[in-house]
């Protein structure tokens, strides 16, 4: 039944794209800068069209084959007269290509607003801000309208829950691709280029003769534009999806409503994050950090009062609401605490910087301390936005607490266009900052762009705490929505409705999956950094080759142009080659502990993921941004500044914390979304075919 | 009732005690070093006496508080008319004692061995390696006979099992302070002897002028030898209190039974490491790793038979053999899966040297991807244990499965005292080495003595394995002894026997205990590994203040001697200082959630721990031992030996991991035992009064 309310949702999706249109020939149209940053700027342009296509046809052949499997096993064996499996593998492909397209405009906007907010800078803050937040917003908008339509229209056409998380796996594996395939490119890129540059050679950071150096700006955009994108895509869809499903399987007199609750939810919150994206412009102040904030508390408070106008109006239950108003302030409140752990004004980074005047050791030990303390509150926070949503939503009737969570995860991602545009922002003005140098705009722009990135630096902290928390509440709805599919599973082979009630610790099966399934995201996270670690000694390899053959080249004579191709050519490739024995790892010990052990198993395992891949997620990314900004701090002149022996520490520090927090952290989301909805989808099988 | 078997426990406890006797008497024999050895030697037995002192000092008056508590509380008020706290007081106070006693035995003999081994290292290797395997034994003999012997005599004299755990629980308070205030102290002794002396004076590593160097060497005996002793102290009577709990609490008319065989095979597994200690001796490949094997082989074989000729002849379940076996054949491969990560004729080690060449960040990077591969095979080889012996007890009854698991713990710990000697009898030679370096004792004592301490740390790396994959079962029978506790409480207080049928995952306020237990770890390893750091600046100041103040110190002058006791004492002082604030976090978190979410929570809260403990454990002592064997490896010449690039970042991986392997990674077993045993002394209370 199509109702009004997906009419609204398709109607706001369209607005976003209207507003990313808007928002794009704005940027477009902002005047262009010298022939250098115009020229230097193409450069990253096409490299990251190089790896997008690289990427895209890989994925596309995996998507191929992954749509087969579908068609043939899922949710049942296409020959016992199953003819969901093709609305199912439709809904896949649809999902990856949805998402594919919404991070090819990102990445193509993100490249062309660095080199306006370049150009921009040389006359003043405001427009070189709006620069690169409007072209950042391009992807939020993007993002969020692409996904609420996709999933409107999946579910109008099919009135089928479980098609939605076909859809979502499709968006979930593009997003394995993108994030952890970004993340191995852009560590590659970064690496090789400091290593045979900075270190062996002494030329500095971004000299346009390394011929990585375009493959390293190529890198923050597909890394952090498109490889985040994709990730917050994954969690939005399946936050989604878990709501339609677990709140369909309810009572069905009221499951039409929950239906509708969650459109309308979703609804507002890409309305909230239009215009708060639209509000977006510098105060008086000058101040963009204040500029980034002020917008999103705008959306915040939208959203709270449109939810709650909509929940008035249209008679949803206030304790719905109340999920997703717990989730969004816990979801805010765990960014703030990343931020704390990161903040170089705080006392994480300051103690770390000391440390590291006792050596390199120092800075490893400090900021693996601060990393591990990190996971506490935002833990916490988890468990107790969790907690309250299940007992705000349990009074509503059965099976309504589980329903409250993944409201409450739908509420926390609600402002998720608004996360993106701040986060996007980050590396196109970070980029716009290497232009500026490469291109020799002088002392003012590059004054403005630096205090720009800096404000990058300090929005990226948040908006990552964010992310990991958003799908660690989204994994938990997950995991309900797995029991719901097996319920209904079991239902229509006449083992009964409440077939599963729930994962018992104390059942050796599930204990099984739990150990299993909380080693997975360490073994994943030890493929991508060794990953990384090869890749990069393929890069070094041929920038060696370069510098030897190009004749010229290290001389620096003019027009003698390194193959910056090549670079990138190797960094893509290499990258989605470690990729992929890292994603079949985690798919096959799901499919292993599923047939060994069953949906008890996998119940389990799915736990082991969550929990430990919280930890690890959160770990890795807060210490490495910890170190980041340590050696940030130290080089704006803190004990000793460039040069001292902190510094050197701190360098080191920050080579770790890059894999940690680039490649390995926050894939660690998507590692464990993926292993999720295949549990989902293979629940039928998992339930037929299994050794316990 | 006392039974035959009782009388047989303990009678081969004082078997035990007898080897122990023999064992002390024949290294006592042993004939002296020169006078260098022995004074050198002798400030380290002094100093080692001075930490214990300070130590049980402190741990005394917590002892004392924690009893009162007990008294006062546990298992419910004592205003309520609770007579059973008296004996919970009495029994937790013997436990700590009896800890403490086992521990001083084994250090005392230990820093005598040491001195014995390198003396005897100037004529042959045979008599060094047995004065340093014997000397190592005693401290096996003496924990496990020591512990045998206090279950057997608590549980003759009340017949209670939780009294056992009362116990148990002061073994634990008091291997927490052996093992994570030893390994504090031993890593503030060793950093701070490096850096300044080593980095800052570039005097040699064991310089006697640096008045940090007995401190250091103090620390390899408190930290490994009492710290790893108390540790398994620990695991070995929680396991036998689990089975204890669990097995008395099944059907009445098999529980004699159960408890019988608990008491057997124990007994069986000290009296298999009695005659494997005895047959221990170098044979005529002069193989110090092949006389640590082969005897270890023999204990392992001598309790597979006798246990199997007690079950036919006492008629006990084979199943219950068979989970016995099953624990203890798993232990075996985890120890040889821990040495293949940290062995140096492996790929591991071989590829982060490789690494290393790169610089420190790749050190690091490597080291940490290995650590987190490593994690992999030991978690599913518990939770194959697990399983396995879950399914093979099942058939026996209700309550059998988790009876097996408990069982299969027991047989893991069964060969304890032989672990144990040769856990001990590493750091014995290593700190012989060091006095033939210090005595100048020649190159044939200082080849036989490398050759001794190789094997030590081969040997180690198997240990360590086996005590992480012995804490990991343990603590999953303690999650079960927890439940049994809990029904006991609810049947004697009306509310049904099967109050409690397990913990679902589903529950959500199990969900808050688990992720706020998977944090507890994490933050209990960044306490301990700040403390290290804040400790070692302590110590460095009084290292400073001595070289500036005792006149002709740093020049060596004849007969300057520095005053070792201060940095002993400051070491000792600082790192129970450091300790205490971890340890009250663990313990004040449990009592929060579970007074927040009652019992449920709590066994969210000890899973949460478990899993997340046992990851952080494996990836902090394998990388750890990485690092350290690459650094080693390094040394013996590869990839330009010492000095060049290569080693230097091989240093500074292995200055991380030395709080990793010898502080955070092998404390995290003693606290979630703590944490597992408070919850079940704690079940009356938490049942009656919590939140939810």
């Amino acid at each position: 039944m199509i109702t009004i309310i997906q009419l609204f949702a398709i109607a706001i999706s369209v607005l976003a794209f209207g507003m990313a249109l808007w928002l794009y020939t704005w940027v477009k149209a902002q005047p262009a800068g010298n022939s250098k940053v115009e020229s230097i700027g193409q450069y990253i342009q096409r490299g990251a069209n190089t790896f997008l296509k690289k990427e895209y046809a890989i994925l596309a052949r995996f998507a191929g084959i992954v749509a087969i499997l579908i068609l043939l096993f899922i949710p049942a064996p296409i020959w016992k007269g199953s003819t969901q499996n093709i609305v199912m593998a439709v809904a896949f492909l649809v999902g990856a290509t949805f998402s594919a397209l919404a991070g090819k405009v990102g990445i193509q906007v993100a490249t062309i607003a660095n080199r306006k907010a370049a150009a921009a800078s040389q006359t003043g803050i405001r427009y070189a801000f709006l620069a690169g937040f409007r072209g950042g917003a391009v992807m939020g908008m993007a993002v969020v309208g692409t996904s609420l339509l996709g999933v409107t229209a999946v579910f109008m056409l099919t009135f089928d829950a479980t098609a939605i998380l076909g859809f979502s796996f499709g968006a979930s594996s593009l997003a394995l691709f993108a994030k952890a395939g970004g993340g191995i490119f852009t560590k590659t890129a970064d690496i090789s280029a400091d290593l045979v540059g900075k270190i062996e050679l002494g030329i500095p950071e971004d000299d346009p003769r390394n011929p990585a150096v375009i493959a390293d700006n190529v890198g923050d955009n597909v890394g952090d534009v498109a490889g985040m994108g994709a990730d917050l895509f994954d969690s939005n869809v399946a936050s989604l999806a878990a709501a339609l499903v677990i709140g369909l399987s309810l009572d069905s007199s009221f499951s039409a409503k929950n239906v509708t609750t969650v459109f309308c939810f979703a609804s507002l919150g890409l309305l909230s994050s239009i215009i708060g994206v639209g509000t977006a412009k510098m105060g008086k102040s000058d101040n963009p950090n204040h500029a980034l904030n002020s917008s999103t508390y705008v959306t915040t408070a939208l959203y709270a009062i449109l939810t709650a106008v909509a929940t008035q109006v249209l008679g949803f239950s206030w304790r719905i609401w109340a999920a997703a108003a717990i989730g969004l302030g816990v979801g805010t409140i765990i960014g703030i605490v990343s931020d704390y752990f990161t903040n170089d004004e705080k006392k994480p980074v300051h103690f770390v910087a000391k440390a590291s005047e006792s050596g390199p050791a120092f800075t490893i030990l400090s900021g693996v301390s601060y990393g591990f303390l990190s996971v506490l509150p935002a833990m916490v926070g988890i468990a107790v936005a969790a907690l309250a949503a299940y007992l705000v939503c349990d009074p509503l009737g059965p099976g309504y607490a589980m329903f409250g969570i993944s409201m409450s995860a739908v509420g926390m991602l609600s402002i998720v266009g608004m996360i993106i545009s701040n986060d996007a922002y980050g590396p196109i003005v970070d980029n716009a900052r290497g232009l500026v140098e490469m291109a020799l705009l002088g002392d003012k722009a590059l004054g403005i762009t630096d205090s720009l990135d800096s404000a990058g630096n300090t929005v990226k902290a948040v908006t990552k705490g964010f992310a990991i928390a958003a799908a660690g509440l989204t994994v938990i709805a997950l995991l309900g929505a797995f029991m719901t599919e097996v319920n209904a599973t079991a239902n229509a082979l006449g083992m009964g409705m409440q077939f599963l009630t729930g994962f018992d610790i104390m059942n050796p099966v599930v204990f099984f999956g739990l150990l299993v399934g909380t080693a997975i995201p360490a073994v994943f996270s030890a493929m991508l950094i060794l990953g990384v670690d090869r890749n990069a000694q393929r890069m070094i390899a041929e920038i060696h080759r370069q510098f030897k053959t190009i004749k010229g080249l290290k001389e620096g004579v003019e027009g003698v142009v390194p193959e910056y191709d090549r670079c990138i050519d190797i960094a893509a490739v290499g990258a989605l080659k470690e990729l992929i024995p890292a994603g079949f790892m985690a798919i096959i010990s799901t499919l292993l502990v599923g047939f060994i052990g069953g949906v008890q198993a996998i119940g389990g395992f799915l736990t082991g993921n969550i929990v430990s891949g919280l930890l690890l997620a959160l770990f890795m990314s807060n210490s490495g941004g910890l170190w980041d900004n340590t050696k940030k701090y130290i080089e704006s002149g803190k004990l000793g500044g460039r040069g001292s022996d902190a510094h050197k520490a701190a360098v080191v520090g920050d080579t770790v914390g890059d894999p940690f927090k680039d490649t390995a952290g926050p894939s660690i989301n998507t590692q464990i979304t993926v292993v999720s909805l295949i549990s989902s989808l293979m629940s039928t099988v998992f339930l037929t075919t299994s050794l316990f």
